[in-house]
């Protein structure tokens, strides 16, 4: 069989996930690493595997069968996406929810100049979390969704609170309320505000003569942050952070609650949820299965842009569709 | 907008369910119900709705889009799914796992024969649970997957206790074991026995004069059904029974739990779960979701049999591919 060529744009903590994602297959292969910097201080994991300047990319279209690129949704994609898919067929991580409708356009229309399949957004929000509200909507018509993250990282509020005067380091944790998925669950249908559905938690490390009191303050009033939710702040010094909040878990939880039957007096609930140790190495672990499909889709001659909901499921399998049946159903 | 008519095949509490889904939805309406009764004893709950008998189903050919095949796997449907599948297009929740196979080719042969679009197996287990397998599967090459069912009523246990010499009703209900259930979402990946995932309890109304120590003994020392599993036997009165064990509620858990990166040291738990109040209302609000991809594969020209495999998720929803993209992605 000949395997899957897989290349890899952009070697941070993504493209190194796709690297060992590539690894646990048996039908797809690592054929080269593009980056912006200087090839030679980039070294994967991979013996042999070729680091190219990706400003050689365009000699590659033929060596490459998917394009993972691995780049930021704020700047990165919207620029790279687009490019790379009149070239190659691509795949990425896009989530800035709001801006996925023109994504989606841009990379459609040159996807289908190149001749490519193109496929954005795909991860576990959006990606996972999108198929299960897709799911069970389509089943339960008389129904609500609630969407909880976390425990996890949130990188935009760990930002936000490292530019505060004082801070030396910091890590913000996203955390779901309890009592609010219990009532979900529990097939309340409840209305939960933003404060209701989530708190938030922050280790800070201070700078030397830095005003406690006053930085937590500035933490839990800031406004769009922080004012909306009940946050709790602790510092710590830079040891424990290191040991304790150097990790990359993230999960959470979509819930569908919903009603059928006469009077509607049957409730059912349809939860799915993700607990992560490493939220880049389990995205890179889902845009490896459909770079199966992408592949799957350019070999039968289709192109243009797709999202998760257009992939069948056996799509991303390398079972044949005899022993999904034999085995899965 | 032309609605697609859907007919019933069999009006027990699954086709009622299918006439309840069908009322939920804005492109949908209820051609038929057909039943091997004497029409006259059969009053479905929406007004007007034809009740006909199965001996002139196929004077109905133009005028039902989908027909959704309501009978059990165990004699009913391994004969009505490839016979009807001549002449309409048609979908089942057969469930006996082991006989999938025989079942696609031959409703596959026959929807092939008749130009039709068929699909089996739809439902929660095989169905959705089928999905969350093979979701996460593809996703997380490196791990391994569990199935709980429960709390629910299992029919062909409830069957085998009510057989007993001396019982009058009975109800057997499968309970997932809480502390395997922990150790699997702790991503332990522990190798469980039969015995440590599920317990089994029996609620039995005894008829006058029966020796309730001896019909405990039988319970739960019987070959196949219950003897690899605890299981705790309650004597109750026939009052007590009525009002506490006549639900249909059924639900379960299925689990993944993978790893990932250097040295697989990053775990993942991926978990899907269902807690229905009816099963056999919700297995028909899968049933007509997937009703909707039947007549859509069915009106692009395609036949043959489909699995939820096949099916793409966007082919479920009544949302349009641009709403999807914006409100569910």
């Amino acid at each position: 069989m000949m395997k899957t060529r897989i290349g890899i744009l952009g070697y941070g903590n993504l493209g190194k996930g796709i690297e060992y994602a590539v690894s646990e297959t048996e039908d797809m292969e690592l054929a080269a690493v593009f980056t912006r910097r200087d090839p030679s201080t980039v070294t994967p994991v991979t013996a042999g595997v070729p680091v190219v300047s990706v400003s050689d990319i365009r000699d590659w279209t033929d060596k490459i069968d998917v394009l993972m690129i691995c780049g930021g949704s704020a700047t990165d994609l919207p620029v790279q996406t687009p490019e790379y898919a009149k070239y190659f067929n691509v795949i990425d991580s896009f989530d800035t929810h709001h801006n996925i409708p023109t994504h989606f356009a841009n990379v459609d229309a040159s996807a289908k100049e190149g001749g490519h399949v193109a496929m954005i957004s795909v991860g576990w929000d959006p990606g996972l979390f999108s198929l299960a509200r897709a799911y069970a909507g389509a089943i339960l018509p008389n129904g609500k969704d609630y969407t909880f993250w976390g425990k996890g990282v949130s990188q935009g509020h760990s930002d936000a609170v490292r530019r505060i005067e004082g801070v030396a380091n910091a890590k913000q944790y996203t955390i779901p309320c309890e009592d609010a998925l219990a009532a979900v669950r529990n097939g309340e249908n409840p209305e939960l505000t933003v404060r209701q559905k989530h708190t938030r938690e922050v280790f800070v490390v201070l700078k030397e003569g830095a005003d406690a009191a006053a930085i937590e303050k500035e933490i839990v009033e800031m406004p769009n942050y922080f004012d909306e939710y009940d946050t709790t702040v602790h510092f710590i010094d830079a040891e424990e952070f290191a040991r304790n909040h150097s990790g990359m878990g993230h999960g959470g939880f979509v819930i569908r609650s919903g009603n059928t039957g006469e009077g509607h007096k049957n409730n059912h609930v349809v939860e799915f949820s993700l607990k992560l140790d490493s939220n880049p190495e389990f995205t890179s672990s889902v845009l490896i299965a459909y770079a199966r499909a992408v592949k799957r889709l350019a070999d039968a001659g289709e192109t243009g842009c797709r999202t998760v909901f257009d992939i069948a499921p056996c799509m991303l399998s390398p079972l044949s569709p005899e022993e999904m049946r034999s085995h899965l159903l």
